[in-house]
């Protein structure tokens, strides 16, 4: 996919990405039947060294980007290297994950919950903010208004889901490659905004991506956890089509995010870390 | 608000709805400074009988009601009469509920988690398709294309925080009140649409309200827990500007639930239960 930042050793996975979308009959109107084409919502059990942890609603595209992404924005693995294998099995609607020494502190961090703002209700297990303020996101990169519009452009043309269906909520890694172009390195869909980003962390991990050059890119809202994953992932930039709440800003200025929402086409608004955007 | 269809005996209730939009400095394209107003996000962290729960986080418009619909959707109180008080402090972002005899087998549905697709992520505690098979709708209810048309006009001219400072979900519970007229009885918004679900199904407690002659309507997307949760408050009617996902049409399917999608202006996409439905 691209070149790796870093070699990991990577886990036995399985391939096992399901259809995406299924065209169900509907009525408009005129009483005129339309065939209309939705996206594909399964359940997914995620099996730790045989204990079950969670069940994720996904569109089933990247289940085990997901299942690996999952754990890492839960800190539930702290590398790619502690997996050993990932294999997901739809006939059972489950994927069964082998670590290599089991979970860090599973039990003190399944025990709380935060239901966050991803839809109101997302789940993040132990504390969101206990580790925001440990969070350091480099400094010395730059990014240019030419290179934000190049990615607008590069989303706009990317072909997905959510033109053929709706109901979808896509996220997209980039890097600028040139003082006017920004690449596409890898681009998730799923029914649930927080599924794709934690499908991006799991294949930052699959591929060797560190996040310290980067530019996230997301068509939800930034929210408060938004923007915590973000910065977990050591991505300076964020970039989204959408709006913002009061705790994504306080968060995003708290750590130093460069933050853009509102973007489409040659419109967009800056809400913070202006030292690292260029006009 | 409107007429009981029941009178329970309401909970002690603090009042501690929050102040909803802040404006904060944002640069366009052009470099120019635009003060921008943004949607709160607020935890609000729910400890029932003095053993903390769960922490959601909200836009604090009405957290009375989204703790109380919050529990009640979860399935962890089956009446309002089980309630005794619902107390929320910002200072702490808490809110303290006392039962009158405790929660229903909270261990048993605290213990496991299914993280459903709002975001991707919601929360809901138990299976959450354990129910869905024992939910009955009412067939005796008829809601008409210009009843609908009606609904779409009152949401389009309902003052809300969306227009203001995007990034928000709506639901208002609706009633057809004539052949081309539908009354909104009430309308919440908040950071994530489970949570304006949670606070209709709270505040249709609080008011006394059945679900059997209501509509339901949200701006967000037609997902199986959104099918579930109308089911569950017994609406027979969900209508959504937005799309649809695969499971969200077999459970609608499966329960009879008249389900009306891509609602806008005079366009709309009928995907399940036509029988209710007259053009």
């Amino acid at each position: 996919m691209t070149t790796p930042d870093t070699l990991p050793r990577r886990p036995q996975l399985s391939r096992a990405s399901r259809a995406l979308t299924i065209t169900i009959p509907a009525e408009n109107e005129q009483g005129e039947s339309v065939p209309t084409s939705i996206a594909g919502e399964y359940p997914l059990t995620v099996y730790v060294d045989k204990r079950e942890i969670v069940t994720l609603m996904t569109l089933g595209a990247a289940p085990e980007a997901l299942t690996i992404g999952w754990l890492r924005n839960q800190r539930l693995v702290s590398s790619l290297d502690e997996i050993a294998s990932v294999q997901v099995d739809w006939d059972v609607e489950a994927v069964s994950v082998t670590t290599r020494n089991g979970l860090h502190n599973a039990d003190e961090k399944l025990g709380s919950r935060t239901v966050t703002t991803g839809c109101g209700q997302g789940t993040v297990f132990g504390d969101l903010m206990e580790e925001v303020d440990s969070i350091r996101l480099p400094d010395d990169i730059e990014f240019h208004q030419s290179q934000l519009y190049a990615l607008m452009e590069a989303v706009r043309k990317h072909e997905s889901i959510y033109k053929q269906a709706g109901a979808v909520h896509g996220c997209a890694l980039a890097r600028a490659d040139g003082p006017d172009s920004c690449e596409i390195l890898m681009f998730f869909e799923d029914v649930g905004r927080h599924n794709a980003v934690d499908a991006i962390a799991g294949q930052m991990w699959l591929d060797g991506l560190q996040g310290g050059d980067k530019i996230f890119y997301t068509t939800g809202r930034l929210t408060s956890e938004m923007v915590i994953k973000t910065a977990q992932m050591g991505i300076p930039l964020l970039v989204s089509r959408s709006g913002l709440t009061q705790m994504g800003w306080e968060i995003a200025r708290r750590i130093g995010l460069t933050m853009i929402g509102r973007a489409q086409g040659k419109h967009y608004l800056l809400f913070t870390g202006q030292e690292r955007f260029k006009r």
